[in-house]
């Protein structure tokens, strides 16, 4: 028989190989194929019209680093076992195949007990018994149970391929230059230290600043963006009215999958839920934002309108909360506008956290040449990562665009 | 005032500046948002899973390129007005338009007596009544009534801005580096010769040959691979299974809007057709075939099976039209494999045309040092435009693929 | 007659215009093509093998950017004449017309009482009289003479195209990517406040601190990399010993323009200073370290070896100085190894300092909504820059390799 | 101790890894570091200001390449030992270690009798006793003489990693982005047949079409563009006017080693021939032209001058050769206008061939399903291989610049 390597055109980082069989049966399962319906960054296309770019495509991406990755740490010395090999690359492969529609943004409700880890795990074990356990090392590693800790800090980690792909990623998509990491470089840097942790060759100290700023600069300029941040928070209001709605008895017209998850309550995850799930999609909540346009409820008619027509709310961002009385004038006139009395239903203070470096938790560590490892930001070269150990908090407001145009 | 220039990060051309307020204003306008929920390729996803991008991106791209082939000619001494600008910039932006449903694969089967060009211009002198007539000048340069030849050349030819954005697109979104022209050398060639044509100055002829070639890799990679042509074509035909269904007095379940042309006879376009088909977009279809699944007709339900789970069925290519007795064999297989006697429905033959380069009906022109211009594949100094004039055909077979892993 | 365009290929910004004939006509100089022979970051190859880029090329880079610069500012409302954008234009090409063979690095070894710019200037107006005065505006450019402020500042400040050109271009050759900034980005955010002066768009703060921050990865692993400033250090030492042998009578073997410059003494620059120098390039410098290698002084024959050879010293890095009694020990085992008693010639301290961003001296200004300028550093938004304001010092010990082997 | 990888920063292939000791031997060796001070394209910096690269890079980069191809080869099945992966590195990476100044212009001037094969050879085995033998391998494959034949195709056929890493290294530093082939996709198709030759898999069939068509461009606009051409005849022309001054009895300054050469009559390469051609490098050249330039002989200081000034005499190119008339015409003008009458050795016709595919010699192979292998140019789906097999010649007349100002 011949020898076949299945390659799949990746624009991000140039093809990429699957080069076991098993890799490809999970790629085919239809559990799988759905993350093609489910976008990478929600609805950022709205403001980088190329982010359009699906979570299937960054589980590929992320598999294929995995792959490098660990052909790198065997150069180096590091020994992988084939298996170890197809557990590290299954988990990656999988590690987001219980995002729904929109992936973080609606997961807190359509299922609002359940978080997408939960649900991935959840699916791995049930492709697990399709695949006759060939996926149970995976899932040990997903689960940071395997006894070498680095499989886990590869998938999991403040330095994970998960990270290294999605930030190459949605810079490439999005045309934000200031986050095009060079992951080839970062990788190469990789080690494992006499403690069985990952590490970063001392001398690619400065390929890691780069990579935290990088990311910094994507928080900021991108997913926390104004108005990335409104459209994120208006798909979840959208939600919770609809669903609010459907409690008062209103009937929405959505797809069956979608209906069943606005009448769903907290509850252990069935069958059917499970079965549910895997069928929704970013198309399903988009469908029926659509016709939510035409809604009775106007809160509901106006928010999908926002959307659907990209016609957005206002946005003032700050570093500091906003004014009790500020916010309340802007209630105010939004009733007045509008005619309407819940004009707080559209006015909102959206709140977002980063902390660009976590020094504390799962700190990065640098292989010296000792042989000791050091934490990056007690390093001696270190320029920015001991800088970059706060958090930072943005307060954006959000409210009703057309009598700004009056009265401002 | 403060003077501001609209930006729009767009990975392919870098930044995409908006230099006229009216462009802004058709960009806002819901036709025009509408091509955000509208693929530029199909369903070429399911083989190359970045070409997620959108009719919105492409538009806005090649507006950018004709805004830097004008640049260009300027610098080169032609005479360009702000209102001729502005023209042919919105002729660009509105190219597209018309288009509905998964661009071009579906045009034929919603408005089946309508060409997408059609539908585009009727959109257009809509807006242009919403716009109090500032496209007057776009939709003259569009339907190539403008004197000024080049304009029309820019927008609608062998060497338009529309084939240089999209093919730049396609390339960069499915990774197929070999379709990657270089649109800035392109452009930095362009001229005007004194009949007022749109030439290539005659040192550029590499950089053309180039991008001819380009195009035809990115066909018969990308366009015409054989999946690609086969994805396509179930598009078409589970279309044309529903339609036929619903004559027959099936009730599919669809949106509202497609149902409605699931319904409609053909005729000429009525303004509720128009209304219609402006709500109309990807999600209607996609969400369809994810119902369509579970439906009574085993075609139907089989076809989008395939498409969803992206379990397609087997492709043969050939350069030759396949025999009948093999086509015959393929249909008897199909009927015992599904135990079915309509296994003619699920085997067809798929034709695709190319001419790479049509030296006959607008031929590229090269404008030589002597002012003169002369035909590109007739210049001395061709390598490959002279050998790329015929046209080539391949034809696909297609038959469901399970049976063939029981008898091949 | 034609319209012609020149055009240079130029693969870090795609295609070069040559808009004005004044610029093709300094390019053709014999001055400034002298600058293909004088490499842009010295013996820089020796450790990044892409480094063989050229002071030529780099001006050409520079000349692109800052018409760039100029179109977007125009675009943006600000007016600029014809002969402003010349001006500007030759000011930026020639700015490095005075730099000497291996630029920076031996511009005091030379020429020890001339600092380049004062030889660009003495080159420029001498040029000036050749162009019949065309390069006036230029010159007061230069000179920061001109009222209009921000020409000179983009000629010349934290955020001149010098900068954006030198640094991308150097990441480029290097193929150090932490140093790959958006030159397109940020000059897309160049705006003139109502004072006159270069500012930035606000929104544009995250693209300049990325830029701060990718120059400061630069100096620390591109410029001052240890083995680099050694290079660098041992170029200034090769040239100083030569000249110091000469001034011992000895009879060193060189071109005669070279010789010309070993002899020299400090004083006012003369006609024949200028001649000479202006005959001068990286191919002078080589060719004698080339024959020095077999110099009978020890001294010099050990560095030129090392360097032709590409066989150097040990470096050590600290960011202290090193102790006085580590340095009488190297110098120790140093003569010790060879046999000599100069041994302090062959072990030196480099020093390098590095100020990422000096908010006090000219710094960068961000132009807010309201028209009002700010410091960089001090807007609310700004996350790095006002963390890179102290000044940072290396030191590099330096000392024969061969005995580290045996001692160490 | 600790596993370390040597890597260097190449901005075209990423970074290369040094996997094996011995590779980092031969590149320290004086023979290899000369290969940092000779350019890979000669004279084309003056037609492409940024293709200052050399053959040390180059021979970095096709090493790289080779690593990658064995990389991929092993993935596919085919075994290959550690000693023939380092054989072949090593094999490629000295491929060009016998060049000489300005690599190819000059191999027929210094050492006329001697190709650079042979001495690159020659120098190999020397090194290889250097090596204690460790080269013996590689050595074997250079020659062809290694059973495994697919190790020398990829060393020396039509799809070498040497071209691979040129043709897109050239493309890279020139800027021209026709040439800018894919080699991480060419050699992932790359495979072994049956018989042990190289083949491509067959679904890279467009890859290798738009790699021989790319590399066609690069012939027509880079390598015999007709200004590179010219100058690289220019080189030859001056050298050989050197060595029949100096046979005439004229004493040119020179460098020591350059003057060798010079004076050299033919004959077997002597043990002296080589010591001195290994000191010998671009430098000598360029510096020997600086001061040719106030050569007594009109000829060569003429010569010297258009090369170091880059004022370059006037080309005319053309696809049949020059009428004997017209060339004896612009020989009289040249006596006329110099006032000489020895015109007609500033008077040439240079002549370029290139055959863009050899169908015939070593043709390249794709390897189909059932597992034999095809000629490319004979495979069904080959769209332009077939057509670019014949050989084309072009012919370009170059003569003093100057006179034709005033006579044409």
């Amino acid at each position: 028989m011949q020898n076949k390597l299945k390659i799949i055109n990746d624009p991000v980082h140039g093809f990429i190989k699957i080069p076991h069989e098993i890799l490809f049966d999970v790629i085919e399962h239809p559990y799988f194929q759905r993350l093609r319906r489910i976008s990478q960054t929600g609805l950022l296309n709205l403001i980088f019209p190329g982010a359009t770019h699906t979570r299937f495509h960054h589980a590929l991406g992320a598999m294929h680093l995995m792959f490098t990755a660990l052909e790198t740490l065997k150069q180096k010395g590091v020994k992988i076992s084939e298996e170890e090999e197809k557990g590290a690359m299954l988990a990656i492969l999988m590690h987001d195949i219980g995002h729904g529609p929109f992936s973080h943004a609606l997961e807190s409700m359509l299922m609002d007990d359940w978080h997408h880890e939960n649900l991935s795990l959840l699916l791995m074990n049930e492709l697990n018994e399709v695949f006759g356990g060939q996926l149970s090392l995976a899932i040990e590693m997903f689960q940071g149970k395997y006894h070498r800790k680095f499989f886990n800090q590869l998938i999991s980690s403040q330095l994970d391929v998960d990270r290294l792909d999605y930030l190459k990623r949605d810079s490439f998509f999005t045309g934000v230059s200031e986050g095009n990491i060079n992951t080839q470089r970062i990788i190469s840097m990789m080690n494992v230290c006499k403690e069985g942790e990952l590490v970063i060759d001392a001398k690619g100290i400065y390929s890691i600043e780069n990579f935290l700023t990088a990311r910094m600069f994507m928080y900021w300029q991108v997913y926390y963006h104004k108005t990335s941040a409104l459209a994120e928070f208006l798909l979840v209001k959208i939600l919770e009215r609809a669903k609010y709605l459907v409690s008062q008895g209103a009937d929405l017209p959505a797809t069956e999958n979608l209906k069943y998850f606005l009448n769903r309550e907290k509850s252990a995850a069935t069958d059917e839920d499970i079965k549910r799930f895997t069928q929704l999609d970013d198309n399903d909540v988009i469908q029926a934002m659509k016709s939510w346009q035409n809604s009775d409820d106007f809160i509901l008619s106006y928010w999908c309108t926002c959307v659907v027509k990209r016609d957005l709310p206002k946005t003032i961002i700050s570093s500091h909360p906003f004014e009790p009385k500020f916010i309340e004038e802007k209630i105010k006139n939004t009733n007045e506008f509008f005619g309407i009395n819940n004009g707080e239903e559209l006015v909102h203070e959206i709140k977002r956290k980063l902390l660009p470096y976590d020094a504390k938790k799962q700190p990065i560590y640098l292989l010296q040449k000792n042989g000791e490892k050091i934490r990056l930001d007690e390093s001696e070269d270190q320029l920015l990562s001991g800088l970059i150990v706060n958090k930072t908090t943005i307060y954006i407001l959000t409210f009703p665009r057309n009598f700004t145009k009056i009265i401002s």
